[in-house]
């Protein structure tokens, strides 16, 4: 079992992301009032075990994926709580994947102006990534995570136990964000995540979804909202949530942002980077994402553009000088539209299977 | 024109709150991209005003007074938020009266997880109560302010040449708060609340307001999340929020406090305090309330149980040992019945014209 401290800032005390198998049967939380939301399509038996131990007030299914993401979702688990008499003093806790946690925080941010939450990711894009950092959140018609708060968990268990029910692909999915953390912090990660034991149940999970999870822990701590390092997080999202809108999420996250990172790494090296593209190109391989439809530079950069990223003055991009080295820069139109052209015929040969 | 700062808390930078004649005409923000949240009934020549001082981006009309207080409601003001592409440095303003400007602050809140709020309240009530102190939200179903969130004005610009076009009525029951603010901390403000000159255009109004947000202020800066003092702002609140509930809101907020502050003066009397009553009951006859329909006790109490202050303990009422006293109590049944009682007898006698 490990533990990693992840500072809450604005005067909220630091909290602990607990990594290890069978967490579900040992919670403990000194509210005792809890509302637990969970996505309908999650094994009853997680539900149970949770169930068991923290005995909520009341439970609360949602619907399944970013399906659960709205506002109209939202409005109605708030209901739930507030028939049932969930006292400010009470506490939320979040059972699933990212997108039902992610609704979970926000509804603790907002329910009686904010009650204790706590988070139990069972995937592994959960546990890397939207279980640390304390950014909750819905989808609006006009693009994803466009509403929410910062909220910080009191806890966040990872058991993972709980990885072994995912289909491989949503393992998979997971690990792009492991690896770009290993891009863009601590090279130590790349080779772990490629490595047969980083499966459910496998001799390198824990320690390597730990060493992931503490690169996270470590940016948002120096910067919880965003002001700087932070940024650097968004390493290859940047095409990543263009390939999304694009095909309408056919393309999940985490394999777009395996897409995005190959992007990312070639505009780099173009930049005058280190050519960090065999690393992203193998990532492709051991992923096996589903194919993109055929796409043109055209058809893909007003998505880019609209990233909220954006701010007033245009789009950034999250570029590495070298392994562990990221920075912030503009990019030039004709570099961007020419490095598409390679990554597209990168991406094509990773999955012909003539790769290198 | 009078200046008072209000402390923020959880790192913010403190704010000023601006009271005087023709601010609307002198406002500035550094934001660029603006969007300006106003009530569909508001006077078409103060959004005129504001427009042409900051030339917002997009500008909401939302439905009028608590109708624009739903999630419904805000999921659509964030979407046209989003469509006008207001960025991250962008600001959200409030323009109206305190319901207008609790949707405001909690879109601002929300969308793209925070960026500036500016409130432009329009009401007394919303100058002496709403735009002070952060707290922003929406109604359900379930009850009022059940979801919000806390997220601190850049700064309040409270015009008092607005006061002018309201009805007296809608003028008195915002006196309420300011009224309250008299009793709990600053016994200057009771004679001058009801002094002729405390009016729109009056001698009074400027000093009499700006003081009565002092009030506010001050306490907010010391306890922005309710931990402790701030919850004395709650006086003669726990009856006031139940007959809004029985009278399904024909009694206006500001009725029921003035109808609340005269029941906890006679439960303060009751718990030892001194005897405040003369003063709560010259406010009713200065006021002249929404008469109360017919009412008793068993009907009323099930909603002073439900008031959103109960905590996992029970209901707390705000009382006062004298005149800037005030203390946290728990009141017997025996005793909330017998000055139930009493203080409908009160009423009664008010409304009739027999008051002492």
């Amino acid at each position: 079992m490990r533990r990693i401290e992840v500072g809450a800032g604005g005067g909220a005390p630091p909290y602990t992301v607990t990594v290890g198998p069978g967490l579900l049967d040992t919670l403990e939380v000194p509210q005792r009032h809890v509302a637990l939301i969970h996505p309908e399509d999650l094994p009853p038996e997680f539900v149970a075990r949770v169930q068991a131990r923290l005995r909520p007030v009341v439970t609360v299914a949602v619907p399944a994926r970013d399906d659960c993401k709205t506002l109209a979702v939202m409005a109605g688990v708030l209901s739930r709580l507030a028939a049932a008499a969930i006292p400010r003093d009470g506490a939320v806790v979040g059972l699933g994947g990212g997108a039902a946690t992610d609704l979970a925080g926000f509804v603790a941010a907002s329910y009686l102006r904010g009650v204790a939450f706590y988070t139990l990711p069972t995937t592994l894009l959960g546990m890397v990534d939207a279980a640390v950092g304390g950014k909750t959140g819905v989808n609006l018609p006009e693009g994803k995570n466009l509403v929410g708060a910062f909220w910080p968990p009191r806890a966040v268990w990872c058991d993972t136990g709980t990885l072994a029910t995912l289909p491989p692909a949503v393992f998979r999915e997971g690990a792009a964000e492991a690896f770009k953390h290993g891009l863009m912090s601590d090279p130590s990660l790349l080779p772990r995540v490629l490595d047969p034991e980083f499966r459910p149940g496998g001799a390198l999970l824990e320690g390597t979804l730990a060493d992931a999870v503490a690169v996270k822990a470590g940016v948002v701590t120096r910067d919880l909202t965003e002001q700087g390092e932070r940024a650097f997080l968004n390493f290859g999202h940047t095409l990543a949530h263009a390939l999304e809108a694009v095909t309408d999420h056919a393309v999940s996250h985490g394999e777009a942002v395996a897409y995005g990172m190959h992007y990312a790494a070639r505009l780099s090296r173009a930049q005058g980077g280190a050519d960090l593209s065999a690393h992203t190109l193998a990532f492709l391989r051991w992923q096996r994402p589903t194919p993109l439809p055929a796409l043109t530079y055209d058809a893909v950069a007003p998505y880019m553009a609209r990233d909220k990223k954006a701010d007033a003055q245009g789009v950034r991009f999250v570029l590495l000088r070298d392994l562990g080295q990221p920075y912030l820069a503009r990019v030039t139109e004709d570099v961007l539209r020419e490095e598409f052209t390679g990554w597209l015929e990168d991406v094509r040969r990773t999955q012909g299977g003539h790769g290198a």
